[in-house]
This record gives C-alpha cells, structure tokens and sequence, in this order.
C-alpha cells in the first residue's frame, strides 16, 4: 500500500498509519481571532479590503499548516469561512487546499454540499473531478481529497460525488449523525423500516453503508464516509454495526466539548476507521489555556504544534486504554 | 406596502403583484449549452481559461436579465454552476447577483448551505449579511434578497440564517419536500410524532411553519419559505395544510417536467404564496422547440423572453381555471 493508492480510504488511512495520528486539523479561519501582528502586515500591504481578509487567511493557513504538517495526516478546511469573503475567500481557499497537498496533507474539505442531477454533478465537479472549459478542454478546480456531503435529497443527491470519487479516486463524508442538540429535530426521529421501528440516522447510516460497497479498498474501508459527531458510547456502538466499514469523521473534538475517552467509541476494533478533527483548539491554540501562558501570540504557531501533539498524545491513549491501538 | 418594504416575503409578493407573475427564472448558466458566438468573443478576449469561462457567464446572465427583468420578478441563480469554476466562477456569481439586483429584480440564491454554531453565522453572513473585515469594520459579500437551506442538522442550523432574516431583512427557503425519486429515501419516511404517524417532510414542515412564526409580513406570509417539488396535489394540499404562512419556491417547472396544473396546487386559495421556478426551460429555450424552429442561436434572448412569457401566460390560465387568480 503506498500514498498513491487510487482508493481514498486507503490512501487516508495509510497516512495516519505514517504520522500514527488519526486526528485531523480544522482548518477554520477567523480572522478576529488571529494574532494582531499578522493582520497588520495584509492591512499595510492591501489596506482594509477582501483582498488583505484573504491574503490573512493564506498567510495564516500557511504557517499552521507548515507547524502541524508532520504531526497529523489531513487538514479539514470549513469552506463557510472562506466563502463569506466570496471570491476573494474562495481564493484564499483555493490556495490553502494547494499549499496543504503540497506538504502531503489529506485535504477534507467541509462544504455539506447538497443537490440533485445536474446541479450535484456541477458541485462533484468543481470540488473533486474537473470542469468543462471550451472546446472540450477541462480544468481541476478545488481538487480536494474528500468533501462532506448532506444526504437530505437520498441517493439522487449523492450519486454524483460517488461517480466522482470512482473517476477521481475520492472520497465523500455524509452527514449521518451530529452530536449539536437539534439533530433531534429530524436525525434522532424514530422511523419504520421493513417493520422494525429505528431512529432516523440509523436509516442514513445504512444507505451510507450500502452506498459505500462499490468503493472499498485493500485495507477493507469505502470511500463513502459518515460524519458521526462525538456522543454516547452506545450510539456509537449502534452506528459501527451498521456501518462497519465507513470512515467516520469525527468533529467536534476539543473546543467543541469531546474528549479522547467520547471519541474512542468511533473506532473499530481494529484501532481504525475514524479521523478525528479540532478545529479552534489547534489553530486558536494560543488564545487558551494552557497554551496562552505558555505561548504568546507571536507564538500562535508553537502553541498550534502543541495542541496538535497534545491531541495525538491524548487519543493514542485512549485507544491504549480501550485496547484498539495498533502500532 | 412598497418594495422597500423592511419584509422580505412582503416584497417578494409585492414585485409577484407588479409583474402579475409568479414565477422565476433560474440563472443556472452551463456554458456547454451556451451559443457560440458568445463563446468565441469570451475565447478571443481571454484565452481558454477560467476568466473567459467567468466572463461568458457574465455576458450570458447579463442578456438573459435584460431580456427577463421586466417579465419576472425574481430570479433564482444556482451557486453550484459558479462554484464549480473556482473564485472566477464565484466572481461571476457576484456580478450576476449585482446586475439583478441593479434591474431591479428580487435575487433568491439557490445553495441548500447547512451547517451549525459559527459555521452556519459564517455563511449567513456572508450570503445574507455582513463579514467582519478589520478594525470592526464590515463588508456586504453576496448580499442576496433570499437563500435556500437544508434542514438536516435542525433548528441549530437554521437559527443564524433566521438572525440573519431579522437583521437585514432577507429570507430563507428551507428543503422540504423534494420531486426527485430518492426523495423517498428519507423525507417520506413514516415518523411518529406525537403519537402519530407521519411523514418525514411533514415534520420538516411543521419545524418550517414553526420556524417562521416570528417573520411574518404584512401580508400574511413569512421570509421562512419552503422549497416544494411541484408533485401531486395531495402532497402539496397535505404541505399548505401545516405551512399555510409559508411562501413555498417550486423548483422544476418546464424542462423538469412540472406543468401549470402540477404548480397550481402549491398556491393557496388566495392565490399567492408559491414562486414556480424554470432555469434551463428559460434560458436555453433557443436549443428546444417550440423556440429553436422560431429563434436562431443569436436570438436566444428573445426566445428566453418568449418561453417566460409562455410561462406567465401557462401559469396565470391554470390559476384562472383553478380559481386563483387575483388580479
């Protein structure tokens, strides 16, 4: 198996074997939130425009990505806070996926895009395959590793990233369960199915493990992933017997509340099948504690590094303690 | 009541009213489909490169708007088709969205963005309302009168967008009931609720219904819409039944498949409260009878202002025979 397999999830899991780190950092840019000294040289150079938003973004993108880039296998921009700035963010975007692939990285980028027909073919297109220029010439856009999608319209707005992933060789992540406390409203719903009564995100992860059989690789994953937000053991539990050879991307880890003994459950036994992302607790490091009274905010870059090694520390030691571990 | 109105579902009624129709034209520019000779002049200015792919989109939307401003009140332009050609694509985006707005056409984008916390504030911001640049200060991104959204993640993921609404006087239109086939997948599951069964869009409809209770216009009507497939008159008296203040967008009018008739049944007895969308029945109408016997390529503007007349005209006499028309 080699990092140029033409399966995603082989190629995704054969990275984190490498960096031995299943987590992932979140590449989710505010700019309110960013050192000072940095904005200071875009607003200098660009004065208060789109234009210096953007080329923040870039610059501060750059330098976590070149601090965290030996520690984790993949980065997962939120397009949301690259699009806000429109063109000009998307841009910025645009060079983050470049630079990021450039230092080996897995690229997830999460964009939750949903449509049918023509209009999912156009979203499969830019963000993962190639589009149509003049005189059937053709043009990769994003170009990314793998995108999250929203599986509200059913497998008519999901076919098209799957042919996708098949042409390209990517990957896909779809919305199954969330863990903000809304997802009751329609996910946690209890659904009749072939006489059984089960919740509605039981229903989403067996299509996602149905619509995944046509892309697993060697290492006995599919291309097709979930998004499974960190929560209760036994939920997590519920959802690996349905889906036992997806992917889960785990958000949520940190800033957002989850913790290495929460997201362990998302694992397979065999210590595999979940990449777990911080998003704010990595790249915002600097802002918290312990970080803060250790790093000041020139050192937003040091303290980025720590948290990421923290997180790995943290995890590897939970899936020790949970007996999954396996390297 | 004026097209100042602070109310977005009150304005969108009142230009419905202006115009006598109730429809929409979907700027879904694919440039395959494109004549020619508009190509050529993109080709010559700009080379084969994305900038000339952006600028035919611009030059394209810019004449299909001339042709159409004083026919509908409203266009509705699918972000996907611009995504896909990266920032340049985006770019194209901007200026149609400015140039509608300029002929003073109602704008609802058609993007279906979901996500949550500040995820979700990112995108409404930058779609509906203003980014934080620096020093405090804000920028208009996209600045749309109105968005679609998916509800997958419930109210979590509709919140910021209701903010939004409140803040800057715009409007939403949640995914209810889709016509594609896979609708079934999920949206017409049997839930219960409440000690009923139900429908898995009817629950999406009641949260809709909920959802707009706090935007209501003058007239009635809330800036919560929903998105409904024009589909069986059953279905869409079952939907008005439980969203009767909610003004639903009906996409898939002409080259979909939806008929006047289908369409009717979506309005309420008053006779407002749907805006029934056509995009490529519209805008390449010179590429499909009965236009591309009567309308050669270089008069594909007159043909796109042809088949919107067609439209209004179809849509008012099925409103007429229905007993719904108002004015």
């Amino acid at each position: 198996m080699t990092a140029n397999s033409s399966n995603f999830a082989d190629r995704l899991l054969e990275a984190v074997r490498e960096k031995k780190n299943p987590s992932c950092v979140g590449l989710d840019p505010r700019i309110e939130l960013m050192p000072e000294q940095l904005k200071e040289t875009s607003l200098r150079r660009y004065g208060n425009t789109l234009e210096a938003a953007a080329n923040t973004i870039v610059e501060f993108n750059t330098m976590i990505i070149k601090a965290v880039a030996d520690v984790v296998p993949a980065v997962k921009p939120q397009i949301a806070f690259y699009e806000q700035y429109g063109s000009a963010g998307i841009r910025a975007f645009e060079e983050t996926v470049r630079y990021a692939k450039s230092q080996g990285l897995v690229v997830i980028e999460d964009a939750k895009r949903n449509d049918i027909g023509s209009t999912a073919r156009a979203y499969a297109d830019g963000h993962l395959g190639e589009v149509n220029l003049f005189r059937d010439s053709e043009a990769r856009i994003f170009d990314v590793d793998a995108m999250t999608v929203n599986p509200y319209l059913g497998v008519d707005g999901i076919q098209p990233f799957i042919d996708s992933c098949k042409k390209y060789h990517k990957g896909i992540f779809v919305l199954a369960r969330t863990s903000n406390p809304s997802a009751r409203d329609l996910q946690d719903r209890t659904v009749e199915s072939e006489g059984r009564t089960i919740k509605m995100y039981i229903v989403v992860a067996m299509l996602i493990d149905e619509w995944g059989k046509e892309l697993k690789g060697e290492k006995g994953y599919s291309s097709v992933g979930a998004v499974v937000g960190a929560t209760y053991p036994k939920e997590a539990r519920e959802l690996r017997a349905v889906m036992h050879n997806s992917i889960f991307l785990v958000p949520g880890y940190g800033a957002q509340g989850a913790r290495a003994e929460d997201v362990v459950h998302t694992f397979n036994e065999d210590g595999q099948g979940s990449i777990v992302n911080s998003s704010r607790g990595i790249i915002f490091a600097y802002r918290n504690e312990p970080y803060r009274t250790q790093y000041s905010s020139a050192k937003f870059r040091d303290a980025a590094r720590a948290a990421a090694l923290d997180m790995k520390r943290e995890i590897t030691e939970a899936l020790a303690r949970a007996e999954k571990l396996n390297w």
